[in-house]
């Protein structure tokens, strides 16, 4: 079986629901046959490349809440982070394009690296002091490095706008085509969709429907055609 | 779309139907959602390591074929490759335990080449000169080198043999599982099964069917819940 997640780095709620999914993968009888891709989705795709701002006045300008709203929202979604083990820095986090942050993730699935990347993302956004922002591309391949990437590697995609950017835009074509309008949204087997971060039990039963409802496989061609098997191969017929 | 492909890179049927399942990929409109990924199924997995043979003794003492036979089935596959642009040498190949390629081709699939591994192991068993069994692990390992690997990540997984075995066993369970008793098998999003190394219109076929029964997907949980989207993320509920 197969879950798609489609993700922002600058989306907490995402960072939440990944380890509330984790939690009912990790119970899931089947889990070593559920593959877990990520798929990129950008909550604020027209901010500049390097526009940084705090993460409480672009709430309050971009959404139009008071500081105080913001705030309470930045508390709460550290108290729903904690409850899954996770570190949330509630004060001072900031905010940017996460547009090359979804190339590097492209380049790392590529590598097999993808789920060590965007662990690492989430965790230097959403707990770490320093900005994932604010400090260029070298914070990034630091990033990079740590989760299993060649620092060239990193820094070639990072320093070429086109590499992998239009494996992102696919990624936010589908999502719009598969009906999210939102983050973080899980499809398994393209059967099911989950939008939000769902409690763990959501998880765990829809993983188990969609498990059992996988059809027995159709064999469309069998006729013993040229193939190989213990007995050998078949001779092929003249064509 | 996902087409997981089982095969033995001792297989000759298996080198010819991933050119002829290519040929049907590469025309195919939805190419670029389609993901292909190798599964292992060894012929001779009772074969020692370091048990090499020639494929025409091989095949006359395993399958109470004649040599004539033998040598025609071999100028037969030669044919049939040569129809797909594929080099086959028809003369003089050897035979041999795969076990250790198919760990290696789990490395790369963790690594994001295992198209490429798969591709030079083949090139090298059917159509150059050097055996890929007799020159020992570091002909392995510069073909693991040549498809992107790095040499000691390679020279690791040969030197340890738990490294990817369970991989491959589980594979092989698989492929029993779904009811492949040769190789080449493609399975099509579990759905459907082909065996054997069909001409490409089959897959054409296939691809074009196994994509239009695509269900549409189902939302299980869409409540508004936790999420982030372009208006903001949500307020959390008490919980």
């Amino acid at each position: 079986m197969r879950v798609e997640i489609w993700s922002d780095i600058a989306c907490p709620w995402c960072y939440v629901g990944k380890a509330r999914f984790e939690k009912a993968l990790e119970a899931f009888p089947h889990r070593d046959q559920v593959e877990v891709v990520h798929r990129s989705f950008e909550l604020d795709p027209n901010r500049a490349k390097g526009d940084v701002q705090p993460v409480i006045s672009m709430l309050t300008k971009k959404y139009g809440m008071s500081a105080a709203q913001a705030q309470a929202g930045e508390e709460n979604l550290g108290t729903q982070a904690a409850a899954e083990g996770l570190e949330y820095r509630t004060r001072d986090r900031d905010h940017g394009n996460t547009f090359d942050m979804h190339r590097l993730l492209h380049l790392a699935k590529a590598r097999g690296r993808q789920d060590e990347l965007i662990q690492l993302l989430y965790r230097a956004n959403f707990a770490e002091e320093r900005s994932v922002f604010a400090e260029g591309e070298e914070r990034l391949v630091e990033l990079a490095v740590a989760a299993g990437l060649d620092a060239d590697d990193a820094r070639k995609v990072l320093a070429d706008p086109d590499a992998y950017a239009d494996d992102v835009r696919a990624d936010e074509r589908e999502a719009a085509e598969l009906g999210a309008n939102g983050v973080p949204f899980f499809v398994l087997d393209r059967k099911y969709g989950i939008s939000g971060a769902q409690p763990a039990e959501v998880f765990t039963q829809a993983l188990t429907q969609a498990w059992g409802e996988r059809p027995p496989l159709t064999l469309i061609e069998d006729n013993g055609a040229e193939a190989c098997g213990p007995d050998g191969c078949a001779v092929p017929q003249q064509h």
